[in-house]
């Protein structure tokens, strides 16, 4: 399996909201609010596969209150 | 006719539907979804004498579920 | 006076819209449709005594079907 | 206390209003209208246990009008 | 002929003496100093059968002191 | 095989040595010069098991010019 | 006197021996190492009448160390 | 101790040369090649009396083959 880094900007004033769904969902490994142009910042792992947009498309940007999405596909973990 | 490429940001969740309005209106020579700041890459073919603006914002642009668009222009393929 | 240039984001399928508008406004001394992340291009000229924010909230972020807008200032004509 | 950096995109039209409301939530330091890719600029002081993205979504972001915010955190004022 | 909008990042230190570059080269319609992410913007005019790519590639960004161009080309001019 | 879509930023006025040298690498399926932040856009396939980033890096990177890239990942072909 | 913000990329590992160079050149009203895609975020004061462009690219962008500028004009303060 | 995220643009050809130098100097959690604009993302921990700007430009950014960096500092785990 490999981490796929999502980066989300949530409507204003929602931010721990879409976290708390996040982390009910249970599709997240890692997840954090964070400085700058995105309010959360996660980790998930997918197989090989699995169509990481469409992964993102239904389980990630159908949690109300999410705005926006910033996908980092990672290559090689050194 | 020159190729143009425009990458699209789509209502969360909707991204799947979009892509699927686009395929059928045929205006797309290719379509993917990807990752990056935009969740779907297409390219088009115009004519040198289209106005390309006038045609993102007729036919694409007037897609449900898309949000912003960026459009960039190739001069030369080598 | 000096020139500065506003770069508009509109709503998908409405760019020719606000375009008509600010052009019906008569507030703008150039304006274009463009390629890249903003759909509009436009040049005003503004006094030294003249708030720039205040003049684009009021007579252009208020056309509907803006989204955003990228404010640039010139400092020196060439 | 450290100060952090605010930014917020308004929605069109809403800039003065927002600040005009940050400005009497008595909880910026300084609060600007400014050019670029951003409406308002603030700068706010919290201390070192305070959550700013808590701080931000629940006393900023709630405020009517604002779309996009992007935060910057200080490490050393020299 | 269409006008083509480009922006320049510049050199450290060097903006002013690209700008006079520039000036004195004869290829631009108009030159600012700007605010923003870019140092200068300038408007050139190209024909319909020139390639854009090639003209900045060889006119432009050869002048000593070009970091980064960020090209918007128009489509209609209202 | 996937397509992945790289832009490149080239060092001033090098912009069309690079592509010649790409496309004599013979490395890429399609290749063209742009508007926009990024000087040339191309498309290249790679098998699901090839690391792309060491393919970047390796193949595409070394090559003389190039300053910056930006790489787009394609989960699903429409 | 009007506040404008400039945000400063500096060369890697040279982030701290540019702030004391701005330090000690006493043009800076306010400077912090920041999070973010800037090193540094400085706050100046020029009168009406100073062109902002030109003291930029003299009294700031000289120093050594700096690689790239983002200059913030405020319009109003509230 | 607190996750801090860093990406890494690296200079052409030698990304990872420069995650091999990031990984022998054991400062680093999780680092990984990546898509999109960045070449690298790094999480590191550092405690919260730590200068973080101080430790990426003494620690990070002085590893040879780095060109710029975006850090994005979390608030809350959940």
């Amino acid at each position: 399996m490999k981490p796929i880094f999502i980066q989300l900007q949530c409507a204003p004033g929602r931010t721990y909201e879409v976290a708390d769904a996040l982390y009910k969902a249970e599709v997240v490994s890692e997840l954090y609010s964070t400085s700058g142009e995105y309010d959360l910042l996660m980790k998930i792992y997918l197989t090989a596969d699995q169509d990481a947009g469409k992964f993102i498309n239904e389980k990630i940007a159908s949690i109300p209150g999410i705005v926006r999405t910033l996908t980092t596909m990672t290559f090689t973990a050194f």
